[in-house]
């Protein structure tokens, strides 16, 4: 333990230096996301997120969609509008024009997911050039949630005590003794030190493969602020699971301190929007005019029925 | 003009040709696309669309979507119920698993805003390597129409006789006029005869740039069907340029043919869609359980809550 | 087993049934991949490649790049000139008109390097939604390396017996003992039986995370020529790890089969071809005009002096 | 004219406001790029390129190659051996970690080619929203070339004396007439002035299509270095056409001044490198082996050898 204390101490500080270490730019900044900046915000139980570096802010979006020479436009109201304009009809390229750069720990299966957004930029901490670290994720005893009865791919009710203790005891008896395993085959401890002089010791490439989704794995993960937001829009999701939702969570705090009228513009038009249906639009046509609607002559199906009921503030 | 008829009447040939040579094969076949293969679809004056190949048809999606070995579902019934969950979920990634190759010939200003379409695999005609043929946009009197008064980027009502017919004639003469100096450039007519043997002639792709916008240039264009899809939705709203709606238009009644539980989703869930802002759905909400909304208390701005009277039927 | 047997024998079923189901198509046919299509070839211990679906070959990629109303030239020999010489100025678009759709069973620490070339489609088979199979990639002998002494990420010698009969051991129960684990947090077997009517079972969305990265996933991946070339240059490398390698070596032989001329071109200006860095043009100057060039006078590393050496065919 | 002075004075207004006002950053920052930040560098002859934001430098590269916490390694001399190794290994991904934006005037056929390059964020002065400026390309004399006869896409020798006048004179002439014609049809005068009280105007988006492929365009263009490098690769290379090449020129002084260490690899490992195809190293195999080899008995086609012998510094 004091040996991981070292090097946890010793990444503080690197931290520190770099923050404190300031220089003058011309370049557009944005003094909230420079307080945060190299710091270390965890997520789960061993992952964190980190800005790294970031490009552009909300004036950004203005300047470009107006190819303008100088900044966005004279006022702030004017950005807004602009923005609230470009966002409500899709026109994804001014949002483009703004980049950030992330450092961030992760389990293995939440990479998985994470890499499918195709359009960003990664560099992946590489387990064939070096050992990973002894660390696994293990859930919070509020997220062992049995498999949902209703969603295919989803969770249902928390795991009852007993089952809960058990699971979490698996889990944390797993981890460790697939460490282990990565040592023996590796013949080499974290530390470096050699196990048995007279092994070989498996390549790294391979000792790796006996490691579980849930061990960590960091990377640098650099997007745009238009597949950002995209990327947000799905993964902070109520249907996304609850292990990425906590990153997109914290990555979007990040978002509204950087570009706080783009954040706003995206909570009105894509988090809190609902999207009516060619059938929905003509069955709200008929219940605004004050005609009575039931899912039997509404033409929608019974699931989607469901969603608009709840989208209006209705009971069934 | 019979020089032109010599090639139009040999690329006749060519076609059927193609259309004729038929092989077996075990891939998924479209037997409405395969009636449509290699024809010609004419589009504004000069231009035209044909589909050149194609890959898959509805049940690809749902196949992809299960990784099955075998087909999609047993049943067309299932395979619908999937194709509707996956778009309304916007589950994007099967509808990638169908791909679609146009030949599509265009006017440059067109294809300018086209190219912005950055997923999808381009070969345009090379003006570097050879001429262009003597063809320009010029638009049928009904859709010369002037500025849009209350839109910045779009066209209001159709141009009076006179000043449409002076405009027509500005543009066919300025068509033939710039074709005349790009020959008189290369040195060189469009049927290969040199001009002057005493001239050099100027490089084809220093020669091209008299050239108007509103000539024609060609291009293979192929794409996956869900990003035909994020290119339909976009260039047959009505507030895409007529020109680039009409290629559009034509396109998507393919797509009908070749995808049609694709294409009727599509239709529901986008096309045919209005989406909700979330200061909207909150108004709807009151509307529907009986309240008074007016744009003044439904905290929506008067732009917006046009869009929402006009989609819900409702007069001011 | 004899349940795993009914499975096995009802996706050959599924699969001769695809092959033996032929339409007439107008489009363009490769025989032989027709040959190959919807079976299974074999890869590690548990994988496999199998074509699902296919667009165009040798002759798309010069029609495309001339933009032509027919096929491509009238003779295979322009044909093939044209193709290298695309090839050997890396123009790549024309490449881009043909596409290939696998269905691909790999490892998933396979899966996690593959999904870096991101310039493709993919679906993957859902553990949040279904239970993985009791598969897990297990070396063979000839496989099981040490780690490089000299390649700080690649494999060395092949480990000695008893240690190599340790390693593999150790493999074979970590998988059995991962799998009894996840059908244990299931509370769910394999072939869908309750293990514990008084459990309620972990959501399959956290289950999973248990797993080693040495379990099979499978997904369907659709990719044009062009990426794909891209992708078997390099991992066909020698520096690729083996396992990934495996899968490439399949794939090329699928290549071949399909656009024959694409292939030798590509085996002659990217597989087989050595790029000379400026100071090695230097070099090889001075070498073929007589002169004797030693690594001191070279002006080039050590690392790449040897380099050079090997490709020349010159010892040290 | 006093009136475009007046814009003119009041872009350069703009610029020296934003290169005053700086402010401090935590970010990695290029003092040699901030010198140039937001400045006008003319190029052709109204075209330019300026910076308008960066993000990273040659340290940010190793950061993430290495996934650390702090900046790259503790020595530059490090730094730089990382990099050219992975520019020489094709590692791509750690270069995507820079990006850069810039503000472009460019001519329209130039700006055709440019687009081609998709990986990259474009935002484009839109001529449906507002007029395009009076401006058109004429190349220098030194630039108005004939047809090469060697090369079916590209210049050959200058024009002589007369027929160059007589090109620039209708180059000038059809710029300045298609100007004039472009206002009549909008019916309003650059200035804003409207010609015709009785007339309607033709709309913005219709009355573009008669301007030349000559007129002048602009656009924000945000890249990474990765990708920056394989466009300047392909446009400083000397068959690309001299216009583009005159853009990426001037781009490429820029990024020296930014990532010194990546563009000395880029030119060792790209830029001057040579590519030996399979056939090649062959034949130069034999060659540094002291045979005689000529393009008989090489296996190498008349047009590589010749390619083959100018790289070698051999004659004929």
């Amino acid at each position: 333990m004091s040996d991981k204390t070292d090097k946890a101490r010793s990444i503080d500080l690197e931290i520190e230096e770099l923050r404190a270490f300031t220089r003058p730019t011309s370049r557009v900044t944005s003094s909230a996301l420079e307080d945060r900046l190299y710091k270390i915000f965890p997520v789960l139980d061993h992952g964190f997120v980190r800005v790294v570096d970031y490009m552009g802010d909300d004036t950004s979006i203005v300047q470009a969609a107006r190819v303008s020479y100088g900044k966005g436009t004279k006022s702030v109201r004017n950005d807004e509008g602009l923005i609230r304009y470009l966002m409500r009809h899709r026109h994804s390229t001014p949002f483009e024009m703004c980049e950030i750069k992330f450092h961030i720990k992760l389990p293995i299966f939440v990479a998985r997911q994470w890499i499918r957004h195709r359009t960003a930029n990664v560099n992946e901490y590489s387990a064939r050039y070096s050992m990973l670290d002894r660390e696994f994720y293990i859930p919070a005893p509020e997220h062992l949630a049995a498999q949902s009865e209703v969603n295919n791919q989803g969770r249902g009710d928390v795991l009852r005590d007993e089952e809960a203790n058990d699971v979490l005891e698996m889990l944390k008896a797993d981890g460790a003794r697939s460490y282990d395993r990565y040592e023996t085959l590796l013949n080499e401890r974290q530390d470096g030190r050699i196990i048995n002089d007279d092994k070989q010791g498996l390549a790294r490439e391979l000792a790796r493969m006996t490691l579980p989704l849930s061990a960590y794995t960091q990377w640098y993960w650099k997007v745009d602020l238009q597949n950002l937001i995209h990327f947000l829009s799905l993964r902070m999701d109520p249907h996304a699971q609850y292990e990425i939702r906590a990153f997109a969570d914290v990555m979007y705090d990040m978002v509204r301190d950087w570009v706080p009228l783009t954040a706003k513009a995206f909570e009105d038009y894509r988090l809190n929007s609902f999207s009516l249906s060619g059938p929905m639009v003509s069955a709200v046509r008929r219940m605004v005019s004050g005609e009575k609607v039931t899912v039997e002559n509404s033409g929608i199906s019974a699931r989607e029925w469901r969603e608009l009921q709840a989208a209006l503030g209705l009971s069934d």
